[in-house]
């Protein structure tokens, strides 16, 4: 690869894609905001604009970068917070010995050189963009989201509106008001905790954008610190929308503020992980207060999401009893576990209004988990995993009457002619929040492919309605990605969501496919490469048979060669087609078209 | 890898794949013949058969296999073909120096030792499966394919069928008289040309289980005779159904040879190109009579399929001028250059009947070309592809008139809300002669991945009924494949269509998916790994993280690691609520189930 990256000193992956420059564009309403999009400059043998695409890689993908980890990204939000006038700097929670595994010395992370004071609501007021938008009010994010949504275009475009979308209404035009709009109905997020204002305002809704989320994470058994950061920014150089840290292992709580403090896309978690790192792993000794803690802990950090594994409720458990593969999710499986134990209702549903309490002071959007979802095609769509589904419906109109932010997870494993009765179902329990699944994977038998057996799922969960997809990395089953299958899950993933979209008929899905395919048809070579999702793979595919710089600009490429070439000679047809008057001539023969070999004779006559 | 490699010399991989063995049922109605099987063999703790898969891989993957593939494949089907009396051996062509692209001397590929005279049908007879089928014949080849497809079920499975089939009707048990019936409807076809008896049969119709193809060929550019032998049997171990040998460079006959009689599954071919060859590649100075001797030779070293491009007439070209990406087929585009060269009608339609005569006389099934299919997400289903389709159909009667076997071949680029349409017209048109697609890729934006950006529409159109996927590889539209994207683009195809299985409703499909499922839930981690479609990778990705063979009956993965483990916690789940009684207990709590938190003094009773 040709990017600098050095992953064990404290730097990370840095500067632009190919041919490609960061551009920024102004807010109206907010003038001070500056919309990141990535230009993708073409040959000047096109005659075209540089096509523009949806840029999530924050600032080290900018030409001019001078990325230091150790100071963490600019503040971007940070006005936009503290004007609102609803919000108050407080001394917060201390750090404590079980934050980060009781280790200490050599052993422990770092601590990210600088602590800023954070942030909540005063007065419990809620201090949501769903609060805001709810009063009327567009905020400076939403503006941003709508900005960022239209990758620049002013208006919508000529080009006939084509798709199916299942009942999504994807306006040609974003605006302010509809972000809005879409937010205060609770069919879209924006993930947005006021102690992460480096982050990079986004939507997370089925009238937007499909997103795609990457995990990262270190574990008991393995990683570092210095790679979950250069693993996030890596993941959001390829496109990832958001980050959730599913670190399980010992430094957790080090680990997590350098990557939030490094962040430009939102940083979702699962509490509940890091909550059984404070009661040494034992389920049963988990406690509300412990759990409590850890939400108030991960909020001050600046975490935009939280998963809540609310929905497993205690009488589910027998649901799953006869299953396959049991109970597959580890915040399922742990809150199962607890439940039987002490033979008691969930404390997460338990004391949901409680957790609402918390999450509404910082803005912490709810991810509520699918602690039952199948972990096989065999368990698909059964009474648990819905029953499940219920309950979260159940818990969305909690949370909305909190006025927090609602996305609900789903599957997981489901064959394809299951798959749309879980999106449709979701929509009807969840009244049209955000839905938010892992895959689904539409096979078990393909362990070391299961980005792939995935990827089928999401495309067409995504068209489906799907506002974002959880990638799936080639690992999946098996063991933890390394820094290829990061990447290869992420592009799995955003061709799942392009794919998605361009079915659900975005009005400038096709920009992109089109003037690729234009540069394909058109021998420019080094176009295909730039604008494609991976332009690094694409060129070394190309060069590992035809090397040499001057098949870059070869009309031909090596499936065929320079004879065979079908586009060359759709060329040559092309050209002769404006030469002869095809039209003219190929009408004669359109009267005798619906005849068997009439044409002996008359293409005698046309010669 | 652990399997004996050497493509520099004449040898090909060989040996059975991990804990499989290959076994062998016998024919009732043909004693003699012998059905080949994968056994794969699970661990003595499951308590479980062995799990029966599907084995397109020939000769290749026995345990005491002895390969010299200077000697080719027994000829397994010779006496079938012999004893229906309907054939008889003839000279046959000369080998003439244009066959073979003008090479001499050293770098002529070597002749295949052994020269069998062809058989062909006597006195103008259609030796077809087709031909029987409608004579209420039952061959051996079609009690083979029943066997075959049954994968050892002596009858259908209590299980209850689930799936959408969209009309197509998988029996629960398929008989030979099946069989039978749906080659003689035209619904499927059993591609068996009687000149390659070293075939295995199998079957293409969607009432089967979907089946894939891979494209191997050398061309202008790059690869050479043994490298060619050594992908078909490559791509036949991981799972490939039929071969198609696309070659377009020099060599082309000796290197077909060489490939056929080594082939246990069909071969297919688009004689257009070496026809090509023959006039230097000026597509202008093709003719009939070149292209007709070029069927004959074909015919007689047992290709077993043709793709004809005969729908690309003349009055359709000018449908194609106002794409973003005309023509790229490259028999497309080459008969369209053809025709517009000379102002005439294809000469491929012209003289359809008399390919048909060709064809019959050999068993050649044909794969009607898509020379007009989209190449682009712009260009899906638009004017030019649909006017060609519907003189696909208007072939497909000629065809089946003449006895001959038909299969149509679809697109292409098409985005996921256009496929069903595809689909949909196909049946209509064709008269459900069985559909076999190139992919559909369902977005531009990737090179280096169309394996995925198709897999994904290759799924859902194989859900929707095509018989048959051709695979796409990493390197389509940069390079030819090599060997590992060979293998990577036949497992990406093999989880599409058994995603499409599933999704149908096939009755056994869901198997392997159960068996391996269980074996995750079971940490028998070594079944896990010899279930799936590709048991190196899923191995060699495990011990990544986890080498020590100790680890491989650990009950914990990388994951997670041992304490997070949600498989483990599942089985807990499962031993306490046997131990406790779960069901009754829980049942108290579905009393109050609907209330939100009743249950602080319900639990505490409970305890």
């Amino acid at each position: 690869m040709n990017i600098a990256t050095k992953p064990a000193a404290l730097t990370v992956t840095q500067g632009p894609l190919p041919a490609s420059r960061k551009i920024h564009k102004p807010g109206v309403l907010h003038p001070d905001i500056r919309v990141p999009m990535r230009e993708i400059a073409l040959h000047p043998t096109s005659g075209e604009q540089p096509v523009t695409v949806y840029d999530s890689s924050g600032a080290y993908t900018a030409d001019d970068a001078e990325i230091r980890i150790e100071d963490g990204l600019p503040r971007l939000r940070r006005n936009w917070i503290v004007d609102r006038g609803d919000v108050e700097t407080y001394e917060g929670r201390v750090v404590r010995p079980e934050d980060n595994g009781f280790v200490s010395g050599d052993r422990l992370t770092p601590t990210f050189p600088f602590q800023h004071a954070p942030l909540k609501a005063t007065g419990g007021r809620a201090v949501t963009q769903l609060a805001y938008a709810r009063a009327g009010i567009i905020t400076p994010e939403m503006e941003f989201v709508a900005i960022r949504e239209n990758l620049g275009r002013d208006a919508a475009r000529a080009k006939v509106r084509d798709g199916e979308s299942f009942g999504a209404h994807i306006p040609d035009h974003v605006t302010p008001e509809f972000v809005r709009q879409e937010i205060a109905s609770g069919r879209a997020i924006l993930p947005a905790n006021i102690n992460h204002p480096e982050s990079e305002p986004m939507i997370i809704g089925r009238n937007f954008l499909v997103k795609i989320n990457a995990n990262i994470g270190n574990s008991a058994v393995t990683s570092s610190m210095a790679e979950e950061v250069e693993k996030m920014v890596w993941a959001t150089r390829w496109g990832a929308d958001t980050v959730m840290d599913l670190s399980t292992g010992r430094n957790i709580h080090n680990i997590r503020e350098w990557i939030i403090r490094n962040s430009p896309v939102p940083i979702g978690t699962v509490p509940l992980y890091q909550a059984l790192e404070k009661v040494n792993g034992i389920a049963e000794d988990l406690t509300w207060e412990v759990y409590r803690d850890t939400l108030i802990e991960q909020a001050e950090q600046g975490v935009d999401y939280f998963t809540i594994h609310a929905g497993v409720r205690l009488h589910y458990i027998p649901l799953t009893v006869d299953r396959v593969t049991g109970i597959v999710s580890r915040g399922g499986s742990i809150m199962a576990k607890w439940c039987l134990h002490h033979h008691r209702e969930s404390f997460l549903y338990e004391h949901f209004e409680e957790i609402c309490d918390i999450c509404r002071a910082y803005d912490v959007s709810f991810s509520l988990g699918d602690g039952l979802r199948p972990g096989s095609i065999a368990d698909a769509n059964d009474a648990a995993q819905f029953a499940e589904l219920e309950t979260l419906g159940e818990l969305t109109k909690i949370a909305w009457a909190k006025d927090c932010q609602v996305m609900i997870e789903g599957p997981g494993h489901v064959p394809m002619h299951k798959i749309k009765e879980n999106m449709d179902k979701q929509l009807a329990v969840c009244g049209e929040a955000p839905f938010y699944t892992l895959g689904p994977l539409t096979t078990d038998i393909a362990p070391g492919y299961d980005h792939i057996t995935s990827g089928i799922g999401a495309a067409m969960i995504g068209w489906f309605g799907t506002a974002m997809l959880c990638y799936v990395t080639p690992k999946e089953h098996l063991g933890l990605p390394d820094r290829n299958d990061v990447k290869v899950g992420v592009i799995t993933y955003k061709i799942a969501a392009h794919a998605a979209d361009l079915a659900k008929g975005h009005p400038a899905a096709q920009v992109r496919d089109d003037a690729l395919s234009r540069a394909r048809f058109e021998f420019r070579w080094e176009d295909q490469f730039n604008l494609s999702l991976d332009p690094e793979t694409a060129r070394n595919f190309h060069d590992e048979t035809l090397p040499k710089e001057a098949h870059k600009v070869a009309h031909f490429c090596s499936m065929c060669g320079p004879k065979f070439c079908s586009m060359r000679i759709s060329h040559d047809i092309r050209a002769e087609a404006q030469k002869e008057g095809l039209e003219a001539m190929a009408a004669k023969y359109r009267e005798g078209g619906d005849l068997y070999m009439p044409v002996e004779g008359a293409a005698g006559a046309a010669e």
